[in-house]
């Protein structure tokens, strides 16, 4: 089997996580979940959002987690910037990365931010300038791309044309988001097979959503086209596998086990990544969302 | 991506799986099972166990669910029969097959019925005989493939002897349990690599559990390897993934939704699957564990 050496997980619990969650988080449980994340080997840190918080409540207090963090040598810190307005705010904050967004599917770009694709990625290229002006390493996430909730199926076509825009325009790697879940390991490959006719392994990342149970089978898919980037969220932050309707983030824990299990170097230590997830899922109050934590608990 | 075109799924939840639920379970309530799991298109039913009521009380009525359910023409009903006067009630009951089984560790034979394996499997062979007289096929299973809850780590070797004992002693097919589910998409593939240099893909089957939420994977490495038969119980029956240590059979909904995905044949209709699944998790007071039906009620 013909799999990547070498993954690296970006973390995507504190924010693309914790904005999912029901009830307040404090400061100081962002804090120490980010140390606990570090602490457990994690490199890639999505540690918070400069969006206006009416819209994300959870993210208000980006600023102050990017100012009382402790920076680890070799983490970086990063946050999601919608527009110039959010890039200014996260690199007076201090992030190391920023990321912006877009959709495959056109019903998803109307509905949810009242433009086209097209128009959408238009309005990062301010950020896009400024990123490069800073020397600001920008990712490029791409949503609804193994299926939509209003389109159903997206061809890899759509998927290839979106990221081909956030390539061209700048971003060093974009993330493939199968934002609701209905990815399958056959539609995995024929989207990776698409892609990689125009793409490097390298610039592409997976974001796979377990609401349907799909999430490993589909990352390890995406391992064996060569994609050595996988987007994972400790304890499965940001949607409660018990709940309906789950959003479902992969937990890390479960991927980390599995990549264990195949001897593809990660640099996290599990038994740390575990005590993170535990302690998070403690403070919020939850059952954690991840498989392997749960096994290992009750063992 | 070479894979089989078509697989067979054999439906455990009906044996394996309400034999591990809690609390009391009405014979009407196994027949309606069974009959909704033939409605939806599963043409292998594990329908009962024949085994001394003391130790698996949820199993004393297996006569009576033999003599009572609907049978379709071409559905396999099948039983579970330690030994030959497991197998005589099961005969006299009217099993279309039997189902006989021995560890891959030796610790766990030792711990669980107090013999070694050799010692366990010399004690079918009056059940084999018998099986051969009457013209009934016997399944063969091994439990801890991938991992015992004493040893730990359990060599393909190992899966290999009893795997060909069972086969030489004239089981049709042996399927391999992952009873911790401590397995991975690595160590599936070694022990497949090891399995297939002594046996065919046709004689072997996977029985994955979910525990540390790997069976998916673990399947499609199965499937990888030419792997075409897979056991599965719907809604996750055996198994409350929601509960500390659940033993966590790997649900049909989620096995069936991936192999559609995949453009893999079953002949199972998944809504009418989900809602055996569903009546079933229903009737047992509890959430199904199918992460597929959960996301597709939700929606």
């Amino acid at each position: 089997m013909d799999v990547p050496a070498r993954v690296r997980i970006v973390e995507v619990g504190p924010r693309d996580g914790l904005q999912n969650e029901s009830g307040s988080i404090s400061l100081d449980t962002k804090l120490a979940l980010l140390d606990d994340l570090a602490e457990a080997g994690l490199k890639t840190l999505e540690a918070g959002s400069f969006v206006n918080p009416k819209w994300v409540p959870q993210m208000a207090d980006s600023e102050q987690v990017f100012a009382q963090l402790q920076r680890r040598e070799g983490v970086r810190y990063t946050a999601l910037t919608p527009n110039i307005k959010g890039f200014e705010r996260a690199l007076e904050a201090g992030a190391d990365e920023v990321a912006v967004f877009g959709a495959a599917s056109e019903s998803f770009s109307q509905k949810n931010i009242n433009c086209s694709i097209a128009e959408s990625l238009g309005k990062f290229e301010d950020v896009m300038a400024e990123a490069r002006r800073h020397n600001i390493p920008v990712r490029g996430y791409v949503s609804c791309v193994l299926g939509c909730p209003y389109e159903g199926d997206i061809t890899p076509e759509a998927v290839a044309e979106v990221t081909a825009t956030l390539l061209d325009m700048g971003c060093y790697e974009v993330s493939l988001g199968d934002t609701i879940g209905t990815g399958t390991a056959g539609s995995t490959a024929r989207l990776l097979e698409t892609l990689l006719q125009k793409f490097r392994a390298e610039q592409l990342a997976v974001h796979c959503h377990d609401t349907y149970g799909q999430a490993l089978a589909n990352i390890l898919i995406a391992l064996q086209h060569g994609i050595a980037t996988v987007d994972a969220s400790v304890a499965g932050l940001g949607g409660c596998p018990y709940a309906r309707g789950a959003s479902g983030n992969v937990a890390t824990e479960d991927v980390v086990y599995m990549l264990n299990g195949m001897g593809i170097a990660t640099g996290i230590d599990l038994e740390r990544l575990m005590t993170a997830g535990n302690r998070i899922s403690a403070a919020l109050g939850r059952a954690t969302g991840s498989r392997t934590a749960r096994a290992l608990q009750a063992g």
